[in-house]
């Protein structure tokens, strides 16, 4: 793993991708400078041409990115020019509410399962998945060689099945449960907690 | 607004927070310390004694933080000795999910009001909260002085309702949109995009 290049600087490229996307998509631009995209994002332009300084040199003097050349190249640096399957565990609301997202598809990352140990919830078909038995879960894992998982169960849960997950092949997981979790050196892990965003936040408020 | 403190120490506070409540509720603690604390969370115990510096002196030499009175302080520090009403706009799965989810009760923050542009949700029940007509929203917002918002509505509609929100003095702003908002210089914003988090992850795998 290429430890050389601060984290940091790994999760500003998928902002970028995004950008540089709806620059390209949605509004149908051809190029676009460092200082465009730092202006669009707030951040600064000296900070974008920084962190792709990293990768390579992808602008050119006075004309800037090429937008879709750029794309390419972000792709290929974050490893989306596959699409990768993810394990969802999980079928609550916040799975369920996932399970119907649809904007994995087009940016790198398919739901390809959901698992979750309710007997009243196996066999319930959310989009086009259907639940299936947490037991289970070693056995898909395994045999289809994931590497990324999605934990929406509650923060009682979670420990053991990161455990399970680790114990199996994933190597990254993005954590709904309120909790931290602990994991293995190599093993990525991500958090989303709305309530510590939003405690932050308010830490700013008279 | 005390600037003076990095942003990136206020977004270790929750964690602190929710990872002492923990050690209090669910096993029964009286005290910790900084070593035990960053152990858990994978955080140096220097990066935390660092952190809460700014702020006070909390612990003792010896026997280290009393987990109560550091829960109080941080409490304070974070404004959540009151409860904060949420405006959530967007019912769709999303926003379904979160007026489901009770974890916001007990750390702060209550999702009050659900809206959606939607004739087909308005009305509809959520949890306790009948979904809304987002027509509404600005006299809603002002007439309850409400300061805080949460966005689940689609990328291309989630800058508009920014834009009213903060109109009507929404201050901070957690949103699930995939896009960068732009928002007016002291109103705080939060993404919560999970496959900007997932294409992080996917640059450390093979």
């Amino acid at each position: 793993m290429a430890r050389e290049i601060p984290d940091i600087v790994i999760g500003r490229l998928p902002v970028y991708l995004r950008e540089l996307t709806r620059l390209a998509e949605d509004e149908g631009k051809i190029n676009t400078s460092s200082h465009e995209l730092g202006k669009r994002l707030g951040i600064s332009s000296a900070q974008i041409r920084k962190d792709l300084s990293h990768f390579g040199e992808f602008g050119k003097q006075g004309t800037g990115y090429h937008i879709k050349y750029l794309i390419e190249q972000l792709r290929d640096i974050l490893h989306l020019t596959q699409e990768w399957d993810v394990v969802l565990v999980g079928a609550g609301y916040l799975g369920h509410a996932l399970a119907h997202y649809h904007g994995f598809h087009r940016r790198g990352f398919r739901i390809s399962w959901v698992f979750d140990n309710d007997p009243a919830k196996i066999g319930l078909k959310m989009d086009e998945l259907v639940v299936q038995d947490v037991a289970d879960l070693e056995k898909v894992v395994s045999e289809n060689n994931v590497k990324m998982a999605i934990i929406a169960v509650s923060a009682n849960q979670a420990q053991a099945i990161t455990d399970r997950l680790v114990a199996v092949g994933i190597q990254s997981i993005l954590s709904y449960a309120p909790i931290h979790l602990n994991v293995p050196p190599g093993v990525e892990i991500s958090y989303s907690d709305p309530v510590v965003q939003l405690q932050r936040m308010t830490y700013y408020l008279a």
